[in-house]
């Protein structure tokens, strides 16, 4: 019996196993729900345990467990596959509007509606049945590790530093991130970037030492709103492209060759804009396609705005202080902190003489990656989406950031994969989030594939 | 006696008024507080009764009331006086950093400490001690109208009607707003304009049609943020000037006359910012000097501005919405209406098709005031400030507005006045706020001084 046999054997049970972890409400941003995240640890354990690998549940001081687990049963020569996932979960309660209580998984329409399915429980459950299957029924060529993190959901405060700890336990030859979304539940996709961050800043501007009256003021002080609105609006020019001097410098062009490999991936990008965005009209650097501007270019972006008064009704006020938040996502090869550094120089040039400014780092940022689309586990993962699917993967780039994935490329030497098995529509981070029982069944079946398809030395 | 010796005799006891009225708390933001308003109103209606004034309380529904009283044995050839102060207060509390009790008025220095001491308490006294002065010890030869606002604080939501629907009752020669503040405890000024103010506004900037995973959707979308910057930064010329077409089409150029007149005024203002807004440096329209700034141009203040994530820390959102709060100071002739059209017209012209704009009104405007400097009420009150100071005063204009000044201008054919007797550094509306005792006194001798200077047929 091959492993592609005994996954649809035991098909009903990993939809079971799924049911059973998505009714632990693992919530990683609430304190209250720790302790669900703790039994979701142990429920990981077990089940690592019960298909045959070895598991260990890695603390830290204040922080969520990890759970780790590891075979080596194909021996010092075979290579070794780190698969990466999540199991904490979003908040989520009926009375946002969910048709189902969040955490009671409930199906609908080959569907399975709990807060968690897509994002990311699903995954874990692909994963923990497809090593299982491999182990109980192929003759499996490939060493496993299985990483599962409890606090993505909540900052990832751990793992970072985890990782650069333990290098040698995370040894491995191919690095596999299971997690995200296809576009359409019948055609897979194959993410070969991700953007990066610049640390998150927030920029304040100081005008007069106190609040002040707008009538006895008005007209000899610098408004800060005032001169924040001007100082902001000299980060881009008309066409929307970000005006800080030195900001492309390192920014790869996009080949023609890499613009045709993305072009299948452009009506997607431009249909969910539609349904999603629903802007009155769609917005960017004019030399580049929709799906190319969010996946291939940097962008600086105000996440929040605020000065004087706020709230209802009005205040006559001149304040004292405006600030901005901002954060860049970054393309290969902005440095994070390089890009902080041109800000905070043409922040200083352009802040007129009659305020005082100030650019503070909230968080640290994370490089972009780029995975060379012609590593042997790259077409693996290819052709094992294309005998899971029965459908041709199209290439894609996400203009999101996992900052893990940063530091796995760095601290690992190791080919390095993205594996989503959710739907878009899947509504992760919202209500009735639901997981499409078919995807499940086939991203088993496309892992099997991906370890049957690696290469036997890496 | 004359009424100058009457005042002096009774010197102690106006202080003594001015204690008890300090007593009670009349805060007309604070619902809780609205008891003592009416406790104040009732005090000042039996103040009025006991030196000789018929007295009214004039009530509306959900409103604060209006204390009214008159006087007209002077006959009904002699000129009428109305006057107007506010009786109702900030509010305070001891935690706020005062030194004493804001409700238990204290002395210290030869002055008295307590909310509402300057901002109004000490003008209500004044006047009223100075008509129980001219009507126990002088000839009088004007009629005495006092009007008492209770809302003034909380946004004279009563006033406007009342006026329009009192004019008969109101009908005077000359208007007297008492209220504000000098410079300097020795140097009397001369009021004789005001600023006016815009409807108040809120430009509403609506990009995606709900808030955005920056990853998902940065480049490819027209964040609202940046939007309204960029729409906010065209407001202005890169001097300050406001850049909304025809805003100065309707401004009185300052004539070299008038800027010799408000040229003494000047080192005051800059003092005062000195001290008080500290940013810096000055601000401003090049071609007028600080304190005519101020007093006789027009601003556009952005009084407010808030947009995306403004909480702790980091949210890489892409919002949906970015909003600010604006206000205009507008000089004679400049219309509130026709402002907020030129406002509206030039914001429908820069906003960018990639959103939405909307440009909503909050609350209504007021026009400017300017007081020509030659009616025979001007001059008797700048002989009277003269004798009760004496001091010489100086031209000053307003760089706010006391909207209910529009109202009396537009309802009254009466010359108009304003007399304040506080001192700036008094703390208005902030903590440890006083009046200075002597200045108390020299106030009720100006107004006496300005009753026997009235032409006796206005």
């Amino acid at each position: 019996m091959s492993g592609i046999d005994y996954a649809k054997q035991h098909a009903d049970r990993f939809v079971t196993d799924l049911v059973d972890l998505l009714k632990i409400p693992s919530i990683s941003t609430r304190p209250e729900h720790h302790p669900d995240v703790e039994r979701a640890a142990l429920w990981l354990r077990d089940h690592m345990h019960r298909i045959g690998l070895e598991p260990t549940i890695f603390r830290a001081e204040g922080r969520l467990p990890l759970v780790y687990g590891e075979w080596f049963g194909a021996g010092p020569d075979a290579p070794t596959v780190l698969i990466y996932c999540h199991y904490d979960v979003q908040p989520a309660v009926l009375e946002d509007g969910w048709l189902s209580e969040p955490f009671a998984p409930t199906f609908r329409d080959g569907r399975i509606y709990a807060r968690g399915a897509v994002d990311s429980k699903c995954h874990v459950i692909i994963q923990l049945a497809a090593v299982e299957a491999l182990l109980a029924a192929d003759a499996p060529a490939v060493n496993i590790k299985l990483l599962f993190e409890g606090e993505e959901e909540s900052g990832s405060g751990h793992i970072f530093r985890f990782v650069r700890e333990h290098a040698e336990l995370l040894k491995c030859d191919v690095c596999v991130v299971s997690d995200g979304s296809m576009p359409d539940e019948n055609q897979p996709i194959l993410d070969y970037g991700l953007r990066g961050l610049s640390p998150s800043l927030e920029l304040h501007v100081t005008g007069p030492k106190r609040d002040l009256h707008s009538g006895h003021f008005g007209g000899s002080t610098h408004n800060p709103i005032h001169a924040l609105v001007h100082m902001l609006s000299q980060l881009h020019d008309e066409a929307g492209r970000v005006a800080v001097p030195g900001f492309y410098d390192d920014v790869t062009p996009l080949s023609a060759e890499e613009r045709a490999v993305l072009a299948p991936i452009g009506p997607w990008i431009e249909a969910e804009w539609r349904e999603v965005a629903g802007a009155p009209q769609p917005w960017g650097d004019p030399d580049y396609q929709l799906h190319e501007r969010v996946m291939v270019r940097p962008t600086l972006e105000f996440n929040g705005i605020y000065g004087g008064y706020t709230g209802i009704g009005v205040k006559t006020v001149l304040p004292s202080t405006a600030s901005a938040k901002i954060t860049c996502r970054l393309v290969a090869h902005q440095d994070p902190t390089r890009v902080y550094e041109l800000l905070k120089a043409h922040i200083a040039r352009i802040t007129p003489p009659t305020v005082t400014s100030e650019l503070r780092v909230l968080e640290a940022g994370a490089p972009a990656v780029v995975i060379d689309r012609n590593t042997p586990a790259m077409r693996a993962v290819h052709a094992a989406y294309r005998e899971g699917w029965g459908v041709e993967p199209i290439f894609s780039r996400m203009g999101g950031s996992v900052p893990v994935v940063a530091v796995f490329q760095k601290t690992l030497n190791a080919q390095f994969v993205l594996m989503p098995f959710g739907y878009k529509g899947g509504g992760a981070h919202s209500t009735n989030e639901y997981a499409v029982i078919d995807m499940l069944h086939k991203g088993i079946a496309t892992m099997l594939h991906f370890f049957r398809g690696l290469p036997t030395t890496a």
